[in-house]
């Protein structure tokens, strides 16, 4: 047990490219950038250490096959090692780590699997870099769009397609990377949880039944820019004045409905953009990211038309011109009851409590979902931080996650 | 007259570096650039057309001279050709123009001056690149930190010295550029008014007498960056959320406060940098630039205060932190009276309807006057819109000012 704690230890800084994971500025590993090459290296050494068979699918994924004579499906499980700009090192890193250390404590207690056993590092899962987010598991679920996908541009105007080619892969060949149903038994995931549930709820584990996916709108508003010192107030048409009142309500609506609803509502003004964004200018147009996210999807479909009509009001009411697009608009993804309850089951085995939960993040289970019998499991994090350079899981916690899921691969790797 | 507007019309367009004032997306020529350098090379080749000698100071600053043998100080008039990002193609421009068109018509009618006249093009008037503004004039008055300002950064970290000396200056020569005292008689700057109180007053030409400095505040907010998807709306501590009334409590209440002052008042929140700013990260840092500007001190002084005291109430509702750092805070500049009374006689003697007003942006006319006797005249544009790509001043309009300024060059360089 002391030897996995520290095995988990040293590897999580090694799967993180560092020496220490005292990292006052967290972690910038953007997606397809050399940064992430150097984690999913990182990732190709200690798999190979444990005696795994690595390789790279044409989507830039990172896969460690323990190989056995069978011909059966393997069992995969999993995550990512991309972050957003100053995260954490535990989203991802986490779950990649754990799948590692299951097949070293696997290994180590001389148990001879029936098949396959993959443990995969998902490329590009954060959206932080091209707002397209889960590029990995889309490509290895049948779910990308390649030719959507490859035009969409970080902030410097590089396309998806630009950065994967320099990152060594063929975007014309991405697809390839999809893997047909039968070439796969089921998959499960290991993530920090980014929020407080399981901690206030007294449990060790999250098991969850469904994943939250975002309703994301983007408000475009045009007023009229101008001298800041010589246009009178009564005649400015100043957009960021238009629109400001949309951060308060999209705030204050979205704790209201959070309270009164069954399942939690969460929204957030996240990204703004202003132009010509100079001191002595007014504000002439302003751009707003809106992020919605519940399971009940009515709720926030509908909270999205609260939006919408909120910003058609304050368009009359300023005379600045406001637009809103629905960027994304998916349904949520309920996980496969049966991998739910089988979970349920290890934990009780264990001794660990478990909390059934949903969960407000994406991740790339939702992509393997959509193909494969898959399930996710949460371990807590401190306080709930995330994508902040504060995010902290307990090795502890982690090793509570091992046990969950060597259980699960002992289980479903035998015959 | 047909021909001098003909001229202005030509000659506008060859300032601007354009074959024609019909650009949809504006006019971009930040300071110290390429585009800077262009209108400063066309000012010379139209300044020697003119029979006028041309040199460039230590700062930059063009100047074009007639020369006389009197030892006399000269008379100097002038503006900038410098731009904001998307800005017109008048504000600067007409002032440049107009001076050279005074010396063509004064030539044209065979005027002997009694003392050199100088037109001067300031450089880099706009503070858009890098929140310093009136570098040229500022170097000219002796009013130039040169180690302060040449550290300031444009948004891409470029210093104002790197910039300069891009440029082709030297910047530990810059302040060689100071003239003294003695040097010149006085400083007449003829611009577009940016605002509409010529017009609401019938008048055709504006007399000015006092520039509205502005107080720049930056607001820093520091909160705390979480996932948007998994942090619950009750636990967030959202800058954005935290900060937003502010924009709404800035133009409410500048605008009731213009509306119970004698002098106006008006105040913007013009700039907005977000971090992370990024779609799935709750705002953990917002910065805001606030511009406040009259010409009553006490006034404007008092507004930043209440400023101040929202935003430590706002940071003790939500639980942020709020930060507010006085960039700018001068005192407002009164010009010279015998200067404005000078100019009131010759609209008088020229049939032309003054009005006597305050100007609400800050020109280079400002350093001018803390050295030299100096005067600034306004011509009407159109709607009142500035630093946009529909603004507009008409060759009529701009023929009135250069017959002010005729008659101004006429009184001043005789004996």
């Amino acid at each position: 047990m002391a030897d996995l704690n520290s095995w988990l230890e040293k590897n999580l800084a090694i799967l993180n490219t560092v020496s220490s994971m005292d990292q006052p500025e967290g972690f910038t590993r953007l997606s397809f950038t050399a940064e992430e090459k150097a984690a999913h290296a990182a990732f190709r050494k200690v798999a190979e250490e444990l005696g795994l068979h690595t390789l790279q699918d044409a989507a830039g994924n990172q896969w460690a096959i323990w190989k056995t004579d069978s011909r059966l499906p393997p069992v995969a499980v999993g995550s990512h090692l991309d972050t957003v700009v100053n995260g954490g090192g535990y989203d991802g890193p986490a779950g990649v780590l754990s799948a590692l250390a299951a097949i070293k404590t696997l290994k180590g207690s001389g148990f001879q699997p029936a098949r396959d056993i993959a443990v995969v590092c998902f490329v590009s899962e954060e959206s932080a870099r091209f707002g397209l987010s889960t590029i990995g598991s889309k490509a290895v679920s049948g779910k990308l769009n390649s030719r959507e996908a490859g035009r969409m541009t970080d902030r410097n105007g590089v396309t998806v397609k630009e950065a994967a080619e320099e990152f060594g892969l063929d975007w014309s060949r991405i697809e390839e990377a999809e893997l047909p149903a039968e070439k796969l038994a089921c998959f499960l995931e290991l993530h920090i949880e980014q929020g407080t549930h399981i901690e206030e709820h007294g449990a060790e584990i999250g098991i969850v039944n469904g994943v939250a996916c975002p309703v994301r709108l983007k408000v475009r508003v045009k007023g009229m820019a101008g001298h800041t010192g010589t246009t009178p107030m009564h005649i400015r048409k100043d957009a960021f004045v238009a629109i400001a009142p949309l951060v308060t309500f999209v705030h204050e609506r979205a704790s209201q409905l959070s309270e009164e609803s069954i399942q939690p509502l969460v929204a957030t003004v996240s990204t703004v953009e202003l132009k010509p964004n100079s001191m002595n200018v007014i504000p002439g147009e302003i751009e707003l990211g809106i992020d919605i996210r519940s399971v009940d999807d009515m709720l926030k479909r509908s909270f999205a038309e609260e939006i919408k009509d909120f910003c058609q009001k304050a368009a009359a009411d300023s005379g600045v011109e406001i637009h809103v697009e629905t960027l994304i608009n998916n349904d949520s993804i309920v996980l496969d009851p049966n991998m739910q309850q089988k979970l349920t089951g290890i934990c009780g085995e264990l001794g660990l409590k478990a909390h059934s939960m949903n969960s407000g993040a994406g991740h790339d289970v939702m992509n393997m979902a959509a193909k494969w019998p898959s399930g996710l499991i949460f371990i807590p994090c401190k306080d709930g931080i995330s994508h902040h350079p504060d995010e902290f899981a307990s090795i502890e916690d982690m090793a509570k996650g091992v046990r969950v899921i060597t259980r699960f691969l002992e289980k479903e790797a035998s015959l």
